[in-house]
């Protein structure tokens, strides 16, 4: 007997799923348009010839990229861990590629049951465009100091309430967030951030990047960042960054993913 | 009074261009379609309003990248470098970008005075497909061995004939060039090697890199590369690896770029 939302006789199952998001209006079906939730449930369909319903770690927006988004979904039928990556990744786009599934059990939410998250944007901060990062990374020309932008997202580590980093219309919840760390490093001419926290509130990580690099193009003082926490005020914060620079790049679980059997063992 | 091949009364232009090749094919206007060099000709033509021809380090295949593509002009007009670069870069398409320009010498040949020159292979050697190498690295699934890359490679550097590795329809003149060094280096599941010689025959770093990724495959030993060289046979060698993994990386000469008065100094 199948249930409403897709449970069904064969066993829940965890894809480890990466995509471009430059084609996608992003993760969720209810976006409309092409989203990468609506093409991979297409692909089970073909594949098992079952409705399913998959549920995401994180619902990325349109343009957003993930190096390792997690879902889960009640597979219909039995089959091999290898064979079903293979086969979705065959019949999806080549914007979208199911890189390992785990046979999880019955209780493991991809959503509910994350306890980390870590996302990674990137800046390139070269002198002229780079035809190599169209699509990868936020192009800021002014010359950006990492000693600076370490000191200024400091204040931002800890369980703290990121209101000001929320997209206005989405913050009518509780706005606070365990922020675990900031690593920002240079390799050349692109600045990588890395963001690890519980969760996320929309637009965070973007208007946080958005923020740190306004704040030194203005001179602002590091500690500039605490008045803006303070102020709870979305008004306060700086731009919002593009979504193509932001990548969803793990998730953690309190059972690790590895624990379970899957296609690709580590 | 300017010459039928474009030289003119400006001072003579030396740029450093990045191109993703996807979208062109190859460098050569002589190609037909869509090229870079009749990008960039075209750009200088709206920014100068007078015609002239480009002479690159390099031309490109169809599909081949470029990090560091030299060519060179006799600019019609005075004009800053930076704006130079910034201009062109404006009205050329967002997959190609000029990085920098030098004022050099009336004797600088971007072809001809170009001592050695580098270029860059990328193998994504994952399990599954990459959404991320798409038109950026071949994907090549059995585990590839780095060492056992390394000592096959090996002996291809030096002062050899290297008529095996040259496409069978060009191979009608001198066929030896000097390989100064193949690096190969693994980064997760990226195999990257560099590769720096005087000149490279047409198509020769695609059936190198082809030719080791087959011999691993098959098993053969490492000596076996000797076999394939002294056989002076296109047909020995293996396939040619696809014109996306490749990039034109740096181009050296005799008197560096680096000395002339440059758009963006060192």
């Amino acid at each position: 007997m199948e249930t409403a939302d897709g449970a069904g006789p064969g066993p829940r199952i965890a894809l480890l799923v990466q995509y471009d998001g430059t084609g996608f209006n992003g993760w969720q079906v209810q976006n409309g348009g092409r989203t990468v939730q609506g093409e991979i449930e297409r692909a089970v369909r073909v594949l098992t010839g079952a409705e399913r319903r998959l549920t995401a770690a994180g619902r990325t927006d349109s343009g957003v990229h993930a190096l390792g988004q997690v879902a889960h979904f009640d597979c219909p039928i039995r089959i091999g861990l290898k064979r079903l990556c293979t086969g979705l990744s065959g019949i999806l786009g080549r914007d979208v590629s199911v890189i390992n599934a785990y046979a999880v059990t019955s209780d493991f939410h991809a959503r509910y049951g994350a306890i980390a998250r870590e996302y990674q944007y990137l800046v390139y901060n070269g002198r002229q465009r780079s035809p190599f990062m169209l699509h990868r990374a936020m192009w800021v020309h002014h010359p950006l100091d990492v000693e600076y932008l370490r000191a200024a997202s400091s204040y931002l580590v800890g369980e703290l309430d990121f209101a000001s980093f929320c997209k206005k219309i989405s913050a009518d919840g509780v706005t606070t967030r365990r922020l675990d760390s900031i690593e920002i490093d240079r390799i050349d001419d692109l600045v990588v951030f890395r963001l690890r926290g519980n969760a996320f509130l929309h637009n965070m990580i973007r208007i946080i990047i958005g923020t740190l690099c306004d704040m030194q193009r203005r001179g602002d003082k590091p500690e500039r960042m605490l008045e803006i926490l303070a102020g709870r005020d979305r008004d306060r914060a700086g731009a919002t960054a593009p979504p193509y620079g932001l990548y969803l790049k793990r998730v953690e679980y309190a059972t690790p993913l590895e624990t379970y059997e899957s296609a690709y063992p580590l």
